[in-house]
């Protein structure tokens, strides 16, 4: 089943946009677990279990694993098998390299550790990203426009179009993932809820592709604005996504009830503003 | 020590300018290998044996350990506690993500797995590459032209300067880096050896910061004009990376010598061309 159908069916489901985003901090953990050897696995895959009747998908980060060495990355591992396969897990691992070592990359994100999908970073071209846009039951969330503070440095640059329009470069990133999502049926795209308008505007370029939208909660993105800027014309096509405001909702032994709490709210929020 | 000086250090004790990039393909690996647990580190540890004397620096590609799955993240861990700290050893890992999760990528690749630089892909702007950077003892090589074929699509994209004048993406982003490096001292390029006029006007806008160059051997960079074009001003800031060529040069049980071999030629063809 493509990627889009799979998000869609949990979307309904669980009556969701919310996708939760698992990053182990280690000096966020409640500090019961600081010490623990598993204290990564048993966070992350707690929060899942208090949430899992909530969040339209999952977003673990790749950095927050290694961060922890290899230890983390086992983690990773054991997450991902313990979450339910009917619930989409997106690994955010903001992948880009060269044709041969996207292979590689391909073999291990999808084959072996078995993620629904990725994200990747569309600065070296086509090439770079068909390995995984080849997977046709998996979906390439390519970056467009990102949260943070700085992603303006390059995206934002003015790119020339036949020599006398120009565009910002994020909206040529826009452009060429509708033209891959066409072609491949696996395209999805990354805008900050922190840059509204930015987000309409790629929206409009790409009306059913499914956008990822990090950057509420901690990040403190307008949610209303990307709400309505961000759905899909012909279905939801959307998942938001908010990670350190769920899972550090508390620090003490409630924090999955915690997070829950939060997780909840939000979800619910989100839907009154569909 | 700064990286730029331990390179420095490398390149003239081995009298060498050659990166050996360990990229282990399962396809490519040699047979008696390939059913042995061990066979990433046993394969990649032999080649650095080999090499130990003929290499200015090592640049293992992350996505080939991915690959393998948690066996292959242990065995690049096993692998950089293998090599000698005198060389130094580039993990090449293309990251990019915003600031808090820089924070973590950072901590691991630099703090638990102690690599002495990364390379890093310039999409999100200056502040997700600024926790990398701080390390004051580690480089940072950011892509500005990468060697694929499809590597156009974005970097060669025309930007406007000022409104009237444009120049390619690549060269803003050279442009960036040669700031960041003046800002920092932590800087480097990342230049293909494919497209070697790139690479002279990258160099010409980034004097003396440090280059990697890959793209030679099996994708068939051009070398001479990659080494007339790619020296430092004031020191050889140069190095040019093979992978293929070298790691696969037999697929028997003489992999190792053969790979020196092909080494040491490819040294000292480098060498006559300087």
């Amino acid at each position: 089943m493509r990627f889009a159908e799979r998000l869609g069916a949990s979307i309904e489901r669980n009556n969701s946009l919310l996708c939760v985003g698992l990053d182990p901090d280690p000096s966020h953990l409640p500090e019961h677990l600081r010490d623990h050897p598993d204290a990564v696995f048993e966070f992350t895959s707690a929060i899942v279990e208090a949430t899992i009747d909530i969040a339209a998908a999952y977003k673990p980060n790749l950095g927050f694993y290694i961060g922890y060495g290899e230890a983390g990355i086992r983690a990773l591992a054991q997450l991902r098998q313990a979450i339910p396969r009917e619930i989409p897990v997106i690994l955010d691992c903001k992948v880009g390299d060269i044709g041969i070592t996207s292979d590689a990359y391909a073999r291990g994100y999808f084959d072996v550790w078995d993620f629904d999908a990725i994200t990747a970073n569309p600065y070296l071209g086509k090439d770079s990203l068909e390995p995984f846009l080849r997977y046709s039951d998996r979906a390439v969330f390519v970056l467009a426009k990102t949260s943070n503070p700085g992603s303006g440095d390059l995206q934002d640059l003015a790119v020339l179009e036949d020599g006398s329009t120009s565009e910002p470069l994020y909206m040529r990133v826009a452009d060429r993932v509708g033209q891959w999502d066409r072609e491949y049926g696996t395209g999805g795209i990354v805008v900050g809820a922190t840059y509204p308008e930015q987000l309409a505007a790629v929206r409009e370029r790409c009306p059913d592709v499914p956008m990822l939208v990090p950057g509420v909660g901690a990040q403190e993105g307008q949610l209303a604005a990307t709400i309505q800027a961000g759905l899909g014309k012909t279905w939801p096509a959307l998942t938001i996504n908010a990670s350190r405001a769920i899972i550090y909702a508390s620090g003490g032994h409630d924090f999955a009830d915690a997070a829950r709490e939060v997780a909840l709210e939000l979800r619910n929020q989100i839907n009154s503003l569909r």
